[in-house]
C-alpha cells in the first residue's frame, strides 16, 4: 500500500538547529560543532533567497552521527523545492539540497550499523545536503561503498535508483525484451540505457532533433543504447525497420509528455505498460481511448521519493538496490551522468546554471 | 495473460451454411432446417449492405445444439462491426448482432450442459445473434435462469456484466467506497449505479447538462445514485460538498474521454484507478504527468470482448457473473435498461434508430 499522498507534504527535516528552528531535534543541546549551510527562510527565486549561513551543529547523541559532507547534485527538484513549487516541501528555516554523499566522523554510542570513515547518502528527500557537516540520525542514511568514484556515490540515490525501479517494478523484463524511453539524454534515461544493457534488455530512445544529433547517437549508443531515434522517426518507417529485429516494447518511460509521449505510446506492444516520471513539456499526454480499451495499455506514473517512503520501515530494499547499483558503477556498466564540480562557495553559479541549463548536472563540493 | 491483440481479429464465425459459406463446420451437412438472418457481404453503412435472407442450417451434431433466438439488440457496436470499423471483424459472409437470447430447441446427443427449453446466450462476440436460429457448438453458450424477464435475459451479456467486471477486477471496493463515473446515462453506467448500490458503494454521477436534467436525475436517483452532477459541477464547489459527505473515489469509469475525462480524473483519490471502456467524445483524453507521479493514479482499460476470450477455457466465471447478475434482476436491484422492441422483420428501424440516438436501446423480436 502506497501512503497517501498530499498535495504539499511537509517533510521530516535533518536540520538541527538551536531553540527556534524548528520541533525535530531530541539530543542534547551542546553545541560543539558548526557548519556552513545553504539556508531559506522563504520561497522564491534562488538568487533571491537562497543564503549561505555559518549555522551550530548539535552535539552527536546515542543513535545520531555526524557526517562531513563531500558532494551534493543541484537538480531541478531542488530549484523547484525552494521556488515552493515542489509537492513535498521543508520546513524553514530549510537547507537546501536532496542529493548527496556524507563521510561519517562521528559516531554515537548507540549505533552499530554505521562506522568512522563510512559514506552515506541520505535515505529521504529533504535532508538538505548543501551544507558541509550535518547530525542526524542513524536511521536516515545508508552506506555507500568507498570503492567508487565519490561523484557515483553523490548520485546515485535518485536518478539511478528511478532507473532501476522503473525497470524492475511494473514488467518482468527478460533479456531480448524491448524498453522505450523519451527524454533518453536526461540523467535517468542514460540509467535506463546502461542498467537495460546489463540486463540484456534492448533500449529504443528518443531525442529530440538537434544540430549535434549524430554525436549524442554516438554517446548513447556507446553506454549500451540499441537505436537511437527522433520524435521525427517516430512517424516514419524507422521504426518498421526496428521492429523487425526486436519485439515491440513491454515498457515505456515517459519523462516528456505531449504529443511526443502520445507517439511513444503508439509503439507499445499490445498489454504494455506506460511508466510516466516527469513532464518536461509541460503538456499533458493526449490518450486516445482506443490504446486502453484495444490494446490494453496500462499507464502509471512513478516518483521516487514517494518510493523511498512507502519503503522507510525496512530499509533493506534500498541498500540492496544501491548495493547493485554501486556493483554496476564498479564494473564500468554504469557511468555517472556528465557533471560539472563546483566548490562550495560558488554555489550560486551552479545553482544559476542547472537552472538555465539541464544538460549536466552541477555538483556541489563541500 | 491476456492473449495477443491484433488491430483486427477474425472472429469465429457461428455462421453455419453450405459450402462456400466458409471454414467453420465440420458437422454433417444434412441440411433439415433454415432460418431468416440479418446478412452483410461486405462493410459499409447498415441501410446497403444488411439485407435479411434466408439460410440452411446445418443438422445438429453430436456435441452442437439448435437454437430458436428470442430476443437480440442493436447496438452501437454491431453498427460499427457492419461498417468494418470494429476492432474485430466476423469473415464474410456475415451476420450482424452480438448479443440475444435464444432457447435451445434440438440437442446433440453428446451433451449434458444443456437441454431443451433452456435459455442461452452467446459465450463470445461475433456470434450472429440476428436470426431466427443457429446451430452452433454447445460450449459457445451458457444458460440464463428463465425467471427473469425476455428482455432482461437478451441485454445481461454485455453491458451489465462491463459494469460488473469494472467494479469487481480493479479495486478492491468496500461498502461506503465510492466510484465516480462519466456517461452514467448510458446502459453500462445505469449497471453501474445499480450493481455499485447493491454493493453498499456510493456513486457519484456524471451526465451531460440537458432540458430534461432533472427528470435524468430523478430517474438515476431511483435506481440507487447517490448524487448525479454535470461536466459543469466538476469545476464548482458543488464537488466540495460532495466530498464532505464521501470519501473521494478509489475507483473512476470512463467511457467519454477528452475534456469530460480529464475534470473526473482530478476528483479520484490518491492511488485510484481510472478505467476507460469507451470514447463516445471520439478526443483523448488529456493527461496531466501530475496525476501519474504525485497521485499514483493508475489508468487501465475494459473490453468485455477481450475478458470473455481471455476466460474463454473456463467458462465457470462467466456463468458465475450471469448469475450473480441474474439474482440482482430477479430481486429488482438490477433493471434492464429502457428499450424499444420492434418486430425482426422492421429490423431496417431498428438500425436506423440505434445509429440516430443511443438514448433506448433496440431490441428484435425474432
Amino acid at each position: 500500500m502506497r501512503k497517501a499522498f498530499n498535495s504539499v507534504i511537509q517533510v521530516r527535516a535533518c536540520v538541527l538547529e538551536p531553540r527556534g528552528w524548528g520541533p525535530c531535534s531530541a539530543w542534547t543541546r551542546r553545541l560543539t560543532h558548526s557548519c556552513s549551510a545553504l539556508v531559506y527562510r522563504w520561497h522564491g527565486a534562488h538568487s533571491d533567497v537562497v543564503r549561505m549561513e555559518e549555522l551550530p551543529l548539535p552535539a552527536v547523541g546515542q543513535n545520531s552521527v555526524r557526517l562531513k559532507m563531500l558532494a551534493a547534485p543541484v537538480n531541478p527538484a531542488d530549484i523547484n523545492m525552494v521556488q515552493g513549487t515542489y509537492p513535498i516541501l521543508p520546513p524553514f528555516p530549510a537547507i537546501g539540497g536532496n542529493e548527496g554523499v556524507g563521510e561519517v566522523v562521528e559516531v554515537g554510542s548507540g549505533i552499530t550499523s554505521l562506522s568512522l570513515g563510512d559514506w552515506v547518502i541520505p535515505v529521504d528527500a529533504g535532508f538538505g545536503t548543501w551544507r558541509t557537516e550535518a547530525v542526524c540520525d542513524a536511521d536516515d542514511l545508508i552506506t555507500v561503498p568507498k570503492d567508487i568514484s565519490l561523484l557515483g556515490a553523490a548520485t546515485i540515490g535518485v536518478n539511478p535508483c528511478t532507473a532501476y525501479r522503473m525497470l524492475q517494478d511494473f514488467v518482468h523484463l527478460r533479456p531480448g525484451n524491448t524498453v522505450i524511453q523519451n527524454g533518453a539524454n536526461s540523467a535517468v534515461g542514460q540509467a535506463v540505457i546502461q542498467i537495460a544493457a546489463a540486463m540484456g534488455v534492448k533500449t529504443i530512445n528518443i531525442i529530440r532533433d538537434r544540430p549535434n544529433r549524430w554525436e549524442l547517437v554516438e554517446e548513447l549508443k556507446s553506454m549500451g543504447a540499441d537505436y537511437v531515434v527522433t520524435e521525427e522517426d517516430l512517424q516514419s518507417s524507422e521504426m518498421e525497420k526496428i521492429f523487425k529485429d526486436v519485439p515491440k516494447p513491454k515498457l515505456g518511460l515517459n519523462c516528456v509528455g505531449g504529443q511526443s509521449a502520445g507517439l511513444l505510446l503508439s509503439h507499445l506492444d499490445n498489454g504494455a505498460t506506460l511508466v510516466t516520471y516527469g513532464g518536461m513539456a509541460k503538456k499533458p499526454l493526449p490518450l486516445p481511448a482506443k490504446f486502453l480499451i484495444f490494446k490494453n495499455i496500462n499507464l502509471r506514473g512513478f516518483w521516487m521519493t514517494q518510493w523511498k517512503r512507502n519503503n522507510r520501515e525496512d530499509l533493506t530494499l534500498l541498500q540492496s538496490m544501491v548495493g547493485a547499483l554501486s556493483g554496476l558503477v564498479r564494473s564500468g556498466q554504469l557511468s555517472p551522468s556528465p557533471c560539472v564540480q563546483v566548490p562550495f562557495s560558488l554555489y550560486r553559479q551552479a545553482l544559476e546554471a542547472t537552472v538555465s541549463s539541464h544538460q549536466r548536472k552541477h555538483i556541489l563540493l563541500m
